[in-house]
């Protein structure tokens, strides 16, 4: 029986993994889970799977839950904020945190599980991102497995499996290319939120569609696998491969390209994360292949959505740069789905964002936190009506 | 520094094997080849490699490179037939013997081999189709390792790395289809030999590429891969993918489809199954994403490609049953390319052959060769002009 917190457990991520331990309830004991201001799910995740501890980052949010839990005599422990975060982090009696928490927030909660010997379930990757020298030297000092939940490492983590990472020539991530694949910059002038939010193939959160539409998902994606998989960038390459069928490939030194591929079902990798190393029977369909479309792979088109190359670029600079990329892209996107900023305008604050702030190499936690606050100010003032 | 045998060193296979070999001077010794009738490349191979062993099968071809060798004084033994097979498959100095022999001629020196605790790098799939449970015993009573060379196996070898038998769903073969796939009966009735040979994708010898045009070859493989892998029939698919990028896929019982992909470049799977388990450097050319043609999947047709519907019944069948359909095969696909019986016939001689002959479960290698001998008999005595 695996002991569980899930960070962010009212997210897309978090509810399908609630799905996938519903149907392994032999396997999982829900323990802790987090939410920001949805307390009405996290109610009737009281109700079904009895965790001993939530945590509420939004006062009203906690405040609600704290009533429902005194109102039905419960011994739910209830804690607040960035401290109850860390808490349901760290507790003696969990073995594994699923991140599923979006954005910057994640760092610190997932940070203390490895410190705590917590294996992690990654589904937040802005904690590789901006932390991920950091985040990989404790994974290694601590021994814990961090085990990647986005389908692309996930699949990269499989085609891993059973080789020998000297003999890695390059991975291959595969993007669907989102909304607007082939648009030019004249067409995406005045695109307006609700189209951006309507990806093709992944039913995913409001911020994951923009950076889906914007490709700095892939960008984002590019520097988490870096640090995973302790890679070059030069042998990173995005591949638009628009039926998401191929989650991603590895192609070794001798030519061979393995490839993990699956239904556009989430439950699939956070299943793999939570059950490694072992593989448990398929929740959602499977491939058929004698009916499968055709699949085609191109290559992203980095002029109109310049977050990916910009995404390159932070990565090889290192230093506070992806941190600095990753809050401007936050702040910006927060701004876009507030109709303050245009779609085009996102890339352009990027830009500025790495232009403005300067690298250093003097990383830590605390300072990256500081940073990350220091660019979102920045942009806000800046570019909020 | 490993030391090499390989069956069959002037055909296709052996002929790309010594490519391989070529490039890799420093990793492989060639201990011994053996050829049938081809002396020239024989010759050929003994000036640049200097095997100290040569076994040939066919008398005048034998007699010519003793010939060679008397008046070079060369001191490498050539020993004449299936006596020679047998002798270097087995010769004390050797770590691998390579099986590019084509037919049921090779079952037995990969036998002996097996009994001499060679490794075995397995490109004559007759070897498994007729002795599978023969082999598969001693391969274990021997712990000796058994490497496919064929691409789909050395695909669905790479895709199990690294991970549980148990774990497999079912593994999905993939076929090109040949030069007919799409053609039904009825545009099939006056086929000639140079246009079955015509294989729109892979350069291979003419046996296999008349296979590949009845989809016998991809029958085969099926009855291979039962062995190989220890799967039932219905956990092995055949999807026809004609571009032959996808060599084969295993998928897992979570859904995950785990494809190896390269080149239509045999010198892969045969520099992967010399050098196992490492990967060396690439040879030919590697696949390119951003260059890549879009890859389709689609059923097979078992009623106009008769000899795959027979081999999984054959297969099913076991005991004697595919030695019937690989004699008949190996007689009908003689008399097809010497235009003796038309192309349709194949299937059909094959499925009065599997008829006609009774299988029992008394199976040895010698009872093998004779029930193969016997069909291959029945089939020239009513089919030959």
């Amino acid at each position: 029986m695996k002991k569980l917190t899930i960070l962010g457990a009212t997210g897309s991520i978090g509810t399908q993994a609630l799905d996938v331990i519903r149907k392994e309830e032999e396997n999982f004991s829900l323990v802790a889970v987090s939410a920001h201001s949805n307390w009405k799910s996290i109610i009737n995740i009281l109700e079904e799977f009895n965790p001993s501890y939530v945590a509420m980052t939004e006062i009203n949010a906690y405040n609600e839950v704290v009533k429902y839990c005194r109102d039905r005599n419960k011994k739910t422990s209830v804690i607040f904020g960035m401290e109850g975060l860390n808490a349901i982090s760290t507790l003696h009696e969990v073995d594994i945190v699923l991140t599923s928490i979006v954005g910057m927030v994640g760092l610190k909660p997932t940070f203390n599980a490895i410190k705590a010997g917590k294996d992690i379930a990654l589904a937040n990757k802005e904690t590789l991102v901006v932390g991920g020298k950091i985040i990989m030297d404790e994974v290694n000092k601590h021994k814990v497995k961090l085990l990647p939940v986005d389908s692309e490492h996930s699949a990269i983590f499989q085609c891993l499996s059973g080789n020998s990472k000297d003999e890695v020539d390059k991975i291959i991530i595969t993007a669907s290319g989102g909304p607007f694949r082939g648009k030019k910059i004249e067409e995406l002038q005045n695109i307006l939120p609700e189209e951006a939010l309507k990806h093709p193939r992944w039913n995913m959160g409001k911020k994951i569609s923009i950076d889906s539409a914007t490709l700095m998902n892939k960008g984002l994606e590019v520097i988490e696998a870096h640090y995973l998989f302790g890679l070059d960038y030069d042998d990173i390459q995005v591949v638009v491969h628009p039926q998401s069928i191929v989650h991603s490939m590895v192609q070794y030194k001798d030519g061979s390209v393995i490839a993990q591929m699956g239904t556009t079902d989430m439950r699939l990798p956070i299943q793999y994360a939570l059950n490694y190393p072992k593989r448990k029977t398929v929740i959602g369909e499977k491939l058929n292949f004698y009916n499968m479309e055709n699949l085609t792979f191109e290559k992203p088109d980095l002029t109109t959505f310049k977050p990916l190359k910009l995404a390159y670029e932070a990565g090889k600079a290192g230093g506070f740069a992806p941190t600095i990329l990753n809050g401007a892209n936050e702040a910006s996107v927060e701004l876009f789905l507030n109709k303050e900023i245009k779609f085009l305008q996102i890339g352009n604050i990027l830009e500025e964002a790495l232009n403005k702030f300067h690298s250093s190499e003097d990383l830590s936690i605390e300072s990256i936190i500081d940073m990350d606050k220091k660019v979102r100010e920045y942009v806000f003032k800046h570019f909020k009506l």
